[in-house]
């Protein structure tokens, strides 16, 4: 049974591979031609889609899911007429592939340069998020990778027939269908075995909660991108505009709580004064956050509950957060170095040496002065869109979009030289 | 006892996380004067190097070591004087952390771009090669990065002196010393514990044979950068050059055999004519060059033996390589994309059409057109320094210089703005 697991997973792996080379090789119309055959096929097969989903909705109320993971679950016409246009938008990118880059003469005369290429093989793993299929998919085919997806067992009959779906499109435009696939098993078990693919996966992409993507990080045996995991940090420094930190604080803490770029914790300088606490305690009071103190604001929070260190490296993702007056902006920095997962950090002043300080010392993925950590999306950094944030050094940093898919080769061109 | 290894590496890794984040916050000059220092102490110490690099050389002869190796192992004046101008190089390099770039502003105002910061703390896996520990520490200074260092016990006397000696210019310079560190056990137990120091390695690098490269890739639980196999190809087009097809075979193979650019196996259209061969069979007398034929070529290569399938998959490191004649350019393409190690592959050919299409097709991190896969290194492509040639497709492809000793950071200057 296990060897059989491993046998299919080896023969979709194959199969990856060898679409992959045929994306390596189309052109960015063909490429574009298949996202339009996506789409028609989308258009052409609401009905089924949405029945598929139907079936999942259906277990999952009958298993009691939370309401917030239902809604993730959910499709409905507009959501799928959402899809649709997240098709249009990346066919309106430009191609990633192919781009020619560095070239210079050397001294020997050999010309050299780079060329981005495709990284071949992509693979994902995620929890009950249908449209992740589609999202994966579609930034696949346009950085010319193969894609083979392992959805959750609450979200199969939509995430199956999305694929279905997809791999028709695929083949109207005269297409190999094997650019996309899905993994028919949510056993723990095909979750390893794809983490195990070695030789035929060539980047692995973790989606989900911070258990999924630490276990991934932990049993993959083949290149994993590291995503999501976010404990962001706001530090309100001595010389602060209250307008601004109040804002950004409840942008960040409350805009949507359950989203990796939502602030966890709050750091506040020790001149600041009571003007901001009495705004901040206002926001507690209008979206009854739950607040872990430290011994000095639990003073000025009333309501608030002691914090234990344990809080401080917290994701919460929830109307909910930990704070600590600090004595000097070293501190603050200190701290965010110690407890924050390296996603999004953001400082609130309006004195310029404290903000290139933190700006060259805060070593997160996204550093922010006086803006909201909620703009560390693709999309709003102006990349169209992004198949996660990356919170890991290697490769990619922060939003991983069409170009963070895509790596390079060097290309050398002689006229018969050889070393000396 | 294992326990014991574990805390001492832990706490070495807690030592290389403080000095990194000292190593990211000085400023070019002051890099600049600890490798001077560095440079001053091998210049002050060079009998005491001398002469702990006597202990390993007999003991390694004592041990039968073979010549190949030893020499590898050996230092002495002139070669520490070669590492002296290998300091003066990196020294004269430009500072590739810091580079601000890709800065635009956003519709809603927010100033973004990316900012390039050192990876953290590196560490390498080496065997007997003495040279590796300094460039390794000299490449990490200059790129902000501390290292840990764990060579094998073959050279373990040369390299903890040659630390030692870098330890005290680095503190001579007035900085930690701690950047630069080399674990004293060379047990293999040591080896495993460096590859799990999850949460301090930011990225292993190891260098030396297949085996050592595979262990680490396969047991890692920190990234890895993998290095170095090379079984690189030479592809004689239809349309060849016969000057510059046997000068690069040549130069290819034979210049230098244990290097993971050289050559290893040779493609030849079924249309080249004999003069080539003629040619070939010159050579292989010349140097004594053992053969691996496919079925055709063996006919007109007198000595060569019958090539088994595996033979096209060997880095030979020898006088010795595998020889095929294919059909097509396009058989040519798919038999380096089942058996090259995507290092370095090459093609012969006076004809635009296939040196485009062999450009375009093969999936190699340096890909030649009449010219010898001998030059990918970084000294070569002009980077000045490498601290190896990656073999995989994520972060760095090719020679790793300095810049690929970095990553990067978003930097977002927001003036109050929140996210819709």
């Amino acid at each position: 049974m296990e060897q059989s697991l491993r046998d299919k997973l080896q023969e979709m792996g194959k199969l990856a591979k060898k679409a992959s080379r045929t994306l390596a090789n189309i052109s960015s119309e063909e490429k574009n031609l298949i996202l339009a055959k996506i789409k028609e096929s989308l258009k052409d097969n609401k009905t089924y889609i949405l029945e598929e989903n139907k079936k999942d909705m259906e277990k999952a109320k009958k298993e009691l899911m939370a309401q917030g993971l239902l809604d993730r679950l959910l499709l409905n016409e507009a959501r799928i007429d959402s899809m649709i246009l997240s098709v249009d938008k990346i066919i309106s990118l430009d191609d990633p592939v192919g781009r020619m880059f560095d070239f210079r003469t050397l001294e020997n005369g050999l010309i050299i340069g780079k060329k981005t290429v495709p990284i071949g093989v992509l693979a994902m793993i995620y929890e009950a998020r249908p449209n992740v299929s589609l999202d994966g998919s579609i930034l696949a085919i346009k950085s010319s990778n193969s894609i083979i997806l392992r959805c959750g067992k609450e979200a199969i009959n939509s995430c199956t027939a999305l694929v279905k779906v997809i791999r028709s499109g695929i083949e109207k435009a005269g297409f190999d269908k094997n650019m996309v696939q899905i993994i028919n098993d949510t056993t723990r078990q095909s979750s390893i075995e794809l983490m195990k693919l070695k030789g035929y996966v060539d980047l692995l992409i973790p989606r989900g909660s911070k258990g999924l993507i630490n276990s991934v990080v932990e049993n993959a045996k083949v290149p994993v991108l590291e995503t999501g995991v976010g404990n962001c940090h706001l530090y309100v420094d001595k010389d602060y505009d209250l307008d601004k930190a109040l804002r950004i604080f409840e942008n960040g803490k409350t805009q949507r709580i359950g989203v990796c770029n939502a602030l966890e914790s709050l750091l506040v300088h020790k001149d600041v004064k009571d003007d901001f606490y009495d705004g901040l305690n206002k926001l507690i009071g209008k979206y009854k956050l739950k607040v872990h103190a430290c011994e000095r604001s639990i003073k000025k929070i009333p309501g608030a509950i002691k914090a234990r260190d344990e809080d401080y490296g917290k994701e919460y993702l929830a109307y909910e957060f930990s704070i600590k007056i600090v004595d000097s902006l070293e501190e603050a920095i200190d701290h965010i170095y110690q407890y924050s997962s390296h996603h999004s950090d953001a400082i609130i002043t309006e004195n310029i040496e404290s903000a290139q300080k933190f700006i060259n010392q805060v070593d997160s993925a996204c550093v922010y002065v006086n803006a909201s950590t909620r703009f560390t999306d693709g999309q709003e950094f102006g990349y169209g869109a992004e198949i996660g944030i990356s919170t890991q050094k290697l490769h990619a940093r922060g939003p991983v979009g069409l170009n963070e898919l895509t790596t390079y080769k060097y290309i050398v061109l002689g006229q018969g030289q050889v070393r000396k």
